[in-house]
């Protein structure tokens, strides 16, 4: 559907100038010398010009004698709405904005691109922009933006938010750091925007790696809905800037757009697949090794090194980096024995020693490569004195190109060393100044081995009354609420199929006493009022009562003190409640919403665990099973659910039921902008879970 | 002391060669080329030969008819004792071993160079290797090493345990990427270490900043009270490498020596003050701000950029460092927007948009350098299209030079960038591809602003009964036993002036609770035994025993199991002991020691938060009173000693008059090898600490 904007048959460029400091003028001297002119038509758009670089001007796109395929518009924003109307009137599919002052630059913008969204859409035109730097392919080839000269072909595809990152993107693919099959530089992203783009690079026979900066997703849910395909079929690696406090005021200020939570956006990565990078290096890091190499099919690493101490430096890295290093063989050890001075290490790291040549780099990388136990090869190089900087580099480069598991490099060192790093970039074998940097790249690797081999996690769907919900919040607004609790929350929580404590309304000190026998003492007894949140506060809570004695004292008691203190409230009388049973763990499941993702769903173990230790994780609703089970295994007191100190292991079902039906709740209404189960106590296996307290807010 | 190393009146090579394929080739050719012939007297060794490399040479060293500074020596190994003791003759005070086939090379190595250290100590000649490249001072200039050519002058001062990164560190700073003071690779450490290196190097006026490679310290606590005072002076940053099992296994395999493990390394460095590069790449993007750039002075960054997206990374990655992005005067504020066009930003951080040519950026570096709130800038630039770069970075170097404050920059990109990059590497500007990476350079230059202030905490020592201690230690020992607890441990902690709860032995049940009624009940009874180390095992203990029948059932059932399941067990007793009082937090504080640095002291939140979250903190003893305080901060659950959910604080001083009287009696007693007090239960601040329970071991 994209199709336009990478491989158009002809591409007019409105605003197309004769002046090299013009905008307009990159612009097509890119199509001319990016090789597009071999390929399709260009047609300067330029009223006042017969012909720019040897190329037939037009005044209008109306007067082109052909169809048009993509239109690039570089002409001051006043008349940019008027051209893309001319665009649609020509039948063009697709353009692509370059010119600024739109959102980015005020209120006024703001309306221009509103504008200008409405005519894209009324002409059926698809637009990247406005406010960008344009588009690459350079497979076509075709360079459609002003871009100082054309990056080297690759199998990585990137789209920036940003276009200035673009630049610098694009001036390491010149010095030969990285080759692009697609570069995109989204700017205000009115109408194509990142998942878009996602969508068409899956199935791009180019695109082994899709790279993403951005600074905000127009659509959480939707992203994550085509990203978790798009990421079964190859990897994805974000950067999502402003995330920090300062970080997110100065995307506002710079994008003018509401920024989701960072623990949103760590959430919804996650469940999608998305390989997040912390810095923009570990971004090229990752997707330079996942572009160039095969995938990894394990975890255990292969070191070849000609220096101890950057061995054990890279060892340390993939040990940290939770890689493993790999047991060879006897056989491989053996040979490599033999064949290797006395004074080397034939075990992993494979030290081939100081003085070692081509030949000795050679054979222990074969041996190493040929292992079963194999999985992936680092190779490590200091430059020393007899070391053969080329004749490796090439050596390397043959055996990455012969056999299916990757093989990444650390040359150490630049003067000398960079005639061999050049080397093995021509092969494609990515090169890391410093082992640590490697052993991140594996590590991004392994974990996209596990993302592509996830299991099918299904979204399950739970019998529940929505219908006595929907109800209820009726009921509430009707009465002017928003908050609601106690007896309320008991029923929603019956009505999603989980497990409150049995509790019901006494309105008399007797009748309670009646409730209590039935339900078993002891019981805990709270006013029931729909005026009084912070029922501690006005001594509304008691708990541990053991007899009907004990029980109409608190209920006289808590009666009294509402009414002297609170004499507005009304008050329903007190509920009495089922004291749960000792013996429980206190975990908490709480939801607020995103402005970007919507539902984030917190898990994590009650009381200080949470206040202190901030020990929670979040996950975006819906989520499927394995996201919660997930969840589980995710926070740092894990174990606690495990048993420790002779403890029995949690019902974990339990909680991973309880945070799915809550998923399914808070995605059933979008009205509920906050909740908390606290605390949610959990019994050992097999003896569920109880949700002692809920509280819930609902939007205005 | 270490003088003739760096700065010798003259150089003898021992094994000078006129095979350019050879070692002894190199190192004299260095000397030459490096510029040293022109500095002092070069006198090549070589009994055959008359004259290399235009230099007349000589027989032996004793034929040299002036006095030598200091000898080079790169002959086969087994000749090198010998050398070395004619050295020792003509009276060398230096000498640097570059050959190999010592302690790295097996047993028959280690004993050689157990012969060399001999002959050293007897000649009193300072050695430094063998097995190394050599040493480098490009002040002097004296290049006394095998390196391909010489590395450029610069602040840096590098000591490497290994060579091989050495070669890859010169080959670095060969491209330009670094400048060094001096070189040190120091092989196998047989005299000249670390220590004596961070000894000369700290009043060396040529080296702003120490950088270490190390593998592992010869004397950690030598180590400690050298680079404690050195790091008053200037930076040291180091990397210890062999931190993970994987690693320190490659370690032992590589050096041959018993790792110090990673929490020891951890505490000292941090007590010492010297800065911890978790990777190669850190140590010297840290190493590059400090040695180039004046002391940052607080931790308020001001950010220029040309670029949005990059300026939210910057902003992004300083916060998450924990610096603080400056708030600037009002003043600059209107200066700036005065200046800037209107859709520039003129807060931090400044974007002097896409379009901005030299003078914009340099009108707002001019502005945020002048800001009093501002302690360093940044100047993030992207390769756009106006972009004046080399004009930019000459601005950057200009301003540098003339203004204390540090400068960094981050110009990303390299095609078009590197002209840029390149002017500002001429003057001292360190620059970074990512803002991440000067996001930690300054994170660094502030924690080294803290360690160069920090207050001259004392090492406090308490009045304690040392004989009474020894004297215990002598009767376990007597009695054959090396396990010390209960009764014992609490005479240990009296004699330490630490508060064990009341006790004392009863040997009969009346006893038992004439005892109580002394101490008050509610009590805990606990069994007597030197045999019993597992009390709970054998229903040995028994807690809130109320009254006098409760103790005495408790008694008789507990000696009767003792008899029938242990009986050949001694049994002294019991133990009546007082009940802590409710309201305490239990915090554990122990120590094991470390082969490398002695008694390590541990402190952390009892149960479960040891346990399961591992959340500990350590220091080597002795330390300060500053280190015990900030290890009560550095737990992740610190807010827990400050009271969560009403809780008071608790009595931190008891905690921290345990951890120094602990760190006093473990570095009093070399021949503890492991303690534990668990728990030692804090009470309110004022309210004290009583320690329940402590377990010692002593060595065989």
């Amino acid at each position: 559907m994209l199709k336009p904007f990478f491989e158009p048959s002809s591409v007019a460029v409105i605003g197309a100038s004769r002046d090299p400091a013009k905008l307009g003028y990159a612009v097509l001297n890119n199509l001319v010398e990016g090789g597009y002119v071999q390929k399709g038509a260009v047609y300067p758009i330029n009223p006042k010009a017969d012909e720019i670089l040897g190329l037939a001007a037009f005044a209008s796109v109306l007067d082109v004698p052909a169809d048009i395929d993509l239109a690039v518009i570089v002409i001051p924003y006043t008349y940019v709405p008027a051209a893309l109307r001319v665009c649609g009137e020509k039948g063009i599919p697709a353009a692509i904005v370059i010119s600024a002052g739109f959102r980015e630059a005020g209120m006024e913008g703001l309306e221009r691109e509103r504008e200008l969204i409405a005519i894209a859409k009324e002409c059926d035109i698809r637009l990247i922009g406005p406010n960008c730097l344009g588009v690459i392919d350079t497979i076509t080839p075709m360079n459609a933006s002003f871009s100082a000269g054309t990056p080297p072909s690759g199998p990585m595809s990137f789209m920036s938010q940003s276009g200035a990152l673009g630049t610098a993107i694009l001036d390491w693919a010149q010095a030969g750091r990285l080759g692009l099959a697609k570069f995109v530089s989204l700017g205000n992203k009115a109408d194509v925007s990142e998942i878009d783009l996602l969508e068409a690079w899956a199935d791009d026979p180019n695109t082994n790696v899709i790279m993403i900066y951005t600074e905000g997703l127009p659509d959480g849910q939707e992203f994550m809905r085509v990203a978790r395909e798009v990421t079964r079929k190859k990897p994805v690696v974000a950067i999502k800037s402003g995330v920090t406090d300062s970080g997110s005021r100065a995307v506002s200020s710079h994008t003018g757009s509401l920024a989701g939570s960072e623990q949103a956006y760590q959430a919804a990565f996650r469940q999608a697949g998305v390989l997040r990078a912390q810095t923009m290096e570990e971004l090229f890091d990752v997707a330079l090794a996942m572009g160039y190499q095969p995938l990894l099919q394990g975890d255990r690493i292969g070191i070849v090194t000609n220096a101890g101490g950057p061995g054990i430096l890279a060892t340390d890295a993939l040990e940290r980096a939770g890689m493993s290093l790999a047991r060879f063989e006897l056989e491989t050890m053996q040979a490599l024995e033999e064949f290797l001075p006395g004074a080397a290490s034939a075990a992993n790291p494979v030290d081939v020693l100081g003085d070692a040549r081509a030949d000795r780099y050679k054979f222990a990388l074969e041996k190493v490569a040929q292992d079963p136990n194999v999985d992936g090869l680092l190779v490590v190089l200091t430059p020393q004195a007899m070391t053969e900087i080329r004749q490796t580099a090439t050596d390397i480069g043959e055996l990455a190109k012969r056999i299916d598991k990757p093989v990444i490099a650390s040359f150490m060192g630049e003067a000398v060393v960079s005639q061999g790093i050049d080397i093995l970039t021509e092969y494609g074998v990515p090169n890391y100044s410093f082992p640590e940097r490697a052993a991140t790249a594996y590590k991004a690797m392994s974990r996209y081995l596990q993302i592509k081999n996830r299991p099918l996690s299904e979204y399950v769907s739970f019998d529940v009354d929505k219908q006595a919900t929907q109800d209820l919040f009726d009921s509430v607004r009707e009465a002017e609420r928003l908050s609601i609790g106690d007896a309320e929350a008991k029923a929603i929580l019956e009505a999603y199929g989980l497990n409150p404590p049995q509790s019901r309304l006494a309105a008399t000190p007797s009748e309670a006493v009646e409730i209590a026998s039935q339900i078993g003492f002891p019981v805990v007894l709270k006013i029931a009022s729909p005026d009084i949140l912070h029922k501690t506060d006005v001594g509304g809570v008691k708990v541990d009562l053991r007899n009907g004695e004990e029980l109409r004292d608190a209920f006289e008691l808590m009666t009294y003190r509402a009414q002297r203190y609170l004499p507005e409230a009304r008050l329903w009388g007190c509920q009495v409640q089922e004291m749960a049973p000792p013996g429980g763990l206190e975990v908490l499941v709480g939801m607020n919403r995103d402005p970007q993702f919507g539902p984030l769903v917190t898990f994590g173990l009650g009381g200080i665990y949470v206040e202190t230790l901030k020990d929670v994780t979040f996950r975006v609703a819906p989520f499927t099973v394995r996201d919660a089970e997930m969840m589980l295994a995710e926070i740092r007191a894990h174990a606690l659910l495990d048993g420790v100190r002779g403890q029995p292991p949690v019902d974990k079902k339990a909680i991973v039921n309880t945070l799915l039906r809550i998923g399914q709740l808070v995605t059933d209404f979008p009205e509920i902008t906050e909740l908390d189960i606290n605390p949610l106590i959990v019994y050992p296996q097999g003896q569920g879970a109880i949700a002692i307290d809920m509280r819930l807010v609902l939007s205005e």
